[in-house]
């Protein structure tokens, strides 16, 4: 029997509530056959919606909760009202617990954050943890973080963001040495703030095995796909991802108008029809849905909270993903070897 | 005799050289003939090239300069090796003679910087300058600072950007009192760095009669166009920009890569092909061109290195409405009612 992939879903998170979860949940279980299902929420609601996805239901054990997380409840008040019994929380502790390898909510970020943060601490050797997102680029997908988890970080956070980012970048795109940059105003050494800057000069000197620093990058270089992880920390790198996202929908609306003022550019549309479509799906933000809590001890995916089935059974594939490919694993074991190095490397110095 | 408007021009400066800006010289002419120009570069090359623009050459008058910065030269070295004597020098240093009312460069921004502060110095009560970038957006245009004339701010100096950037869109939007957001990662008061709430919370209590604050914005809101005048500091703010411009140049790859698959797809563009044009122009960064120096005593713009005649024709076209539309007075008049207002209010807690 192979080993199942066990993802516990927190079912009452998100805009659209539970049958967006359940319809995602059910997506993403004909992909992967080989995902159990961990399921917290209110059973007035969840039990009765079971009953039309009977593969769900087949591939779950659901537990019961009485406390759902508000959409737009402060960090601080949901902890207080959700600690230890709201279908988040619950989600989250399984992979404390051992029941589940992952959790997924498409709730409050916020919350989410500050929740997972308090019930699974941080990683040993990690300050704070980072949001990772997937970013799609003119070369296929790079890592950016952190998108929003902690404002401000200094060289030796942001040596760990790059650590990890480098580890989820192995877990996924099936690379031995990613590149990794730091986001900068300018490629120069000189320029540029002063942590960014010191950050810069410690990944050059240690040279760590596992990564390939090329440096700074800028925030064109993110759409380019110049490297493959970028590292930044949690204020600008939440403003660059909504500008990008920002962007997007702006030239799309942009495209749309154009193609719908005159005869000829609505036939031409129609001919082009394939194309556009390969255009919306190269540009559908549900395919890349799912921002990445790093550095604490387990795993836990932030969804889109107004995503559809579709944008939910992303982020449930992604967090299976990481999980076959053993993210945790692989962040714990750089990190002892950067550990190991950088006081061996102190020890040097000291003699 | 209607006044005319002098514009000095750094006719050295920019990847291209000197033909591209007196290209665009020559097509700003054309749509403003009230321009004058003065011209500062190398006799040996520009005045052979001027007899190929009579229009310019015409409307010129020409001094020669005998030092050219380099685009790739540190700020520091530029400053010592041209002051006083290079092309962008003389050119700065023209707004302050009063031979020119604003003064354009594609060159070096970081020794235009550098150089114009040095110069020109900052205007009484401002402490930093700031570069604003007009942006465009599903609304029409947006005019965000700082984008990268320095590094951090606190909640004055953000204010000051403001008030600024109020300044600026009154003098080119033609709307009285431009609504203003500062932005930051997420909505709510309680959110963000404390400078930034700082500032939000003291915007509100003055309550500028020029400025309508909206409150804070995020990333996404750029491209929305939900406000006026985006205030941010210069990491962020260029960041953002640079995002967003690499978005634009990433989505505009999809969609040629995407009309040029198959034969269908390149008959449907034929067919819409001015539906192609219209969405070209929209997305035209040569239309925006410009980042613009404030805060100083003079006003700099910086057209884009790499930009061609079209390109530098708009930033020329820009800092004609600005002085035709008395930016700097605008800049002054509102420094001058709020620093009044700001005592009078300190004097009365005082009291």
């Amino acid at each position: 029997m192979t080993k199942t992939i066990n993802i516990s879903l927190d079912v009452m998170g998100g805009d659209n509530g539970p049958t967006t979860v359940l319809e995602g949940a059910d997506i993403a279980l004909v992909r992967h056959p080989d995902i159990r299902y961990v399921l917290y929420g209110d059973p007035e609601i969840v039990t009765p919606m079971l009953e039309n996805f009977p593969r769900v239901k087949q591939a779950s054990t659901f537990h019961a909760t009485e406390v759902k997380i508000e959409m737009d409840e402060r960090p601080s008040q949901a902890l207080r009202r959700g600690r230890g019994k709201s279908s988040m929380w619950k989600a989250i502790e399984a992979t404390k617990t051992g029941e589940a390898d992952v959790c997924v909510s498409a709730g409050n970020t916020g919350a989410l954050m500050v929740m997972s943060k308090f019930c699974l601490r941080t990683m040993a050797n990690i300050e704070r943890p980072a949001i990772a997102a997937i970013w799609p680029t003119l070369r296929g997908e790079s890592v950016v973080l952190d998108v929003g988890a902690t404002i401000g970080a200094d060289a030796q956070q942001l040596i760990d963001f790059a650590m990890m980012g480098g580890a989820m970048a192995r877990s996924l795109f099936a690379i031995d040495k990613p590149t990794v940059g730091l986001l900068n105003i300018g490629e120069e050494d000189v320029k540029g703030l002063d942590e960014v800057k010191e950050a810069g000069r410690l990944l050059r000197d240690f040279n760590l095995p596992q990564l390939d620093y090329k440096g700074f990058v800028e925030g064109d270089d993110l759409g380019r796909g110049t490297v493959d992880v970028v590292v930044t920390e949690g204020f600008v790198g939440n403003i660059a991802l909504k500008t990008a996202e920002g962007t997007a929908k702006q030239l799309a609306e942009y495209l749309r108008s154009a193609m719908s003022r005159t005869f000829m550019a609505k036939l031409g549309y129609l001919f082009a029809r394939s194309a556009f479509m390969r255009l919306r799906e190269k540009m559908d933000p549900r395919k890349v849905n799912g921002g990445v809590f790093l550095g604490l001890n387990g795993i836990v995916i932030k969804s889109h909270g107004g995503t559809d089935g579709e944008g939910f059974a992303a982020a449930v594939g992604l967090g299976y993903d990481m999980v076959k490919n053993g993210l945790t694993e692989k962040i714990e074991q750089d990190l002892s070897v950067y550990h190991k190095n950088r006081f061996a490397a102190d020890g040097e110095s000291a003699s």
